[in-house]
């Protein structure tokens, strides 16, 4: 997508031909800026202090981490250390384990002479097929959201969304804001609802930045508002998009995704999940028992960063002093409240039997 | 409750014996201290700009402001005046307007020259009635907590809340929070997980502040959290507030409220709701359509205060420039979302019957 009249991907190999640029998304929404990765230890630094954040983008970050890793050492010994460390970054997405099994799988039988120039084809070949992914992910998604515009032909169409699921969570264009932005570009009036996303505030920072460069009309609200107003008829259509979802299409995606399934099942709003496949764990089905949460720090939660009046990066603490606080990062929306998966094939129920009929490659599995 | 040692009630007749003390709870937590009010201006611009919030409070900082009136013109005119414009402060809590129409009812037909008397005798009563009030909740609902005590006799009882239902948001003691406090005095193992209840964040100024310094064992959580411990088995009650009940019991509370019942639901947690009977609006039914939500400025999502590193109140920008944003401040949660309502003659049903089981008299309205 552009920023200043400029394409970026989220995550680009630099003019050298081997460091790695990333947009620092910590920095955002006040500076735009790219950050360069040279070692495979800097890029599990980004992706564990979410410098780069979204399943996707994680498995992009951690393929190249990889890359980088070969470039200097390509011994068996080294490629098992950087799969190991960059494994251990973040535990909830899957993308980290799937890109980095697939590197594996192209890297462990090379031989150690031309690992650094496989692995760099097969980060390439991860991000390329991610945007691609994202691009149907959109076109599947807008048909999702045209529809509603036919049946409200007198107004937009009020998607609700949570965290950040655009192209700085992918590569490019993203899932859920791939079909924002499509539905946008082929003339279908639509207004997005940006949940903040406490407690790292991905909606506020990162969506409504995503959204207000592409000229999409939204509307940042408190993440206990989105209840209300699906209760007053105020959204048309939930539109969140997935770290893992199981074979039988449960979702885990960022805390608090639950409340708004529940909230939209509750008042009749369509809850749709927009994933790339790489995204899918075909290897469990129980969301709730078999996804792993991650814990972040309480820090995350009792200081907020922002920009002072004077426009300086400033730190301050908002929670009474010596209260401990959990901050878990992500929550399982079971299958039966998710109204469809909108995949690069297309949109599947959210069961086994949806998720096989668009990946039948996986039943023999 | 105590702060320091000292006891204090929220809002307090200054030693002067005209002017009033509340505690300003915009500079809580890294600052206690209470201000002056001395006019109906500086208590309507007390309640408007949420120094003193809460809706037992904001009905007795309403009636001390018609006192303060009174103090100084107690002609018809006067009590017309400060009626209507400390009504017109926040629409959402019934308790301002049941406390205006005490303070009419017993002023309008008063001589003038009496009313200033009047009016402080009966802002006193007020208080020291929701005080009583406040002590009685806590005791009907520390009967609840002690339940389910005796049903996990080998570890506390995990109460959620959500912004701040305590000593703060009334004269003494608060109402879900007073259940709290009376079974951690009973000896009852009791920890609460706490909202921060954005974009204020009461719970994290205002509930951690007051649970710690009544040494409740607590724990800060994002609003997003809720659900999540409910799917994991990790709170055992919902225990919130009320700014207006219907008397059918469905209950508006501050946003975000709905989303934990609608997850409490989804898990077989019980939602309760505590409240004095002056929180309950007996001439509606339908609270979704008939109870009027507050809309706040967009300034309180887009920016938050607290301490820097130097130990400095601060503000900080942090949303995407540019980008609007709505705020709600309260939500309504159905009746049939709601286990039971705690008021200080017992715990009802959250029905018609329920309520007037409670309150017989008011069966004849």
């Amino acid at each position: 997508m552009k920023v200043g009249g400029r394409h970026y991907r989220s995550i680009e190999l630099a003019e050298d031909g081997w460091s790695v640029l990333v947009i620092d998304q910590t920095r955002l929404p006040f500076e735009f800026g790219q950050r360069r990765l040279t070692t495979p230890a800097e890029a599990a630094e980004a992706i564990r202090n979410m410098i780069v954040r979204g399943a996707p983008l994680i498995g992009a970050t951690a393929a190249y981490g990889v890359a980088l890793a070969m470039r200097t050492d390509s011994s068996d010994a080294s490629l098992k250390h950087a799969l190991e460390s960059l494994a251990a970054t973040r535990p909830t997405a899957v993308n980290l384990q799937w890109a980095l099994a697939r590197m594996a799988g192209v890297l462990r039988p090379g031989p150690p002479g031309q690992r650094a120039a496989l692995a760099y084809r097969e980060a390439a070949a991860i991000a390329d097929e991610d945007v691609e992914a994202c691009r149907l992910i959109g076109q599947h998604g807008a048909a999702v959201i045209g529809e509603l515009a036919r049946r409200h032909p007198d107004r937009p169409v009020n998607v609700l969304t949570h965290c950040n699921a655009g192209w700085l969570a992918c590569v490019d264009w993203g899932t859920a804001l791939a079909a924002v932005y499509a539905a946008h570009d082929d003339g279908v009036p639509v207004h997005v609802f940006v949940d903040e996303t406490r407690p790292r505030n991905q909606g506020a920072s990162l969506t409504a930045f995503e959204l207000g460069g592409h000229g999409v009309p939204h509307t940042l609200i408190a993440d206990n508002a989105g209840g209300h107003l699906m209760q007053r008829g105020e959204v048309d259509l939930c539109l969140v998009g997935s770290d893992r979802t199981t074979a039988s299409g449960d979702v885990a995606n960022k805390i608090g995704t639950y409340l708004k399934a529940l909230a939209a099942r509750d008042n009749g709003v369509p809850f749709y999940v927009a994933l790339p496949c790489s995204s899918i764990d075909w290897s469990i089905a129980d969301g709730l028992r078999d996804i792993p949460i991650e814990e972040r720090s309480a820090r995350e939660l009792t200081h907020v960063e922002g920009r002072s009046a004077a426009g300086e990066r400033t730190t301050v603490e908002v929670a009474a002093p010596g209260s401990r606080a959990r901050n878990p990062a992500f929550d399982v929306t079971p299958a039966h409240l998710v109204t469809g998966l909108i995949t690069e094939r297309g949109v599947a129920a959210a069961t086994r039997a949806g998720l096989l009929g668009l990946f039948p490659e996986k039943a023999r599995a």
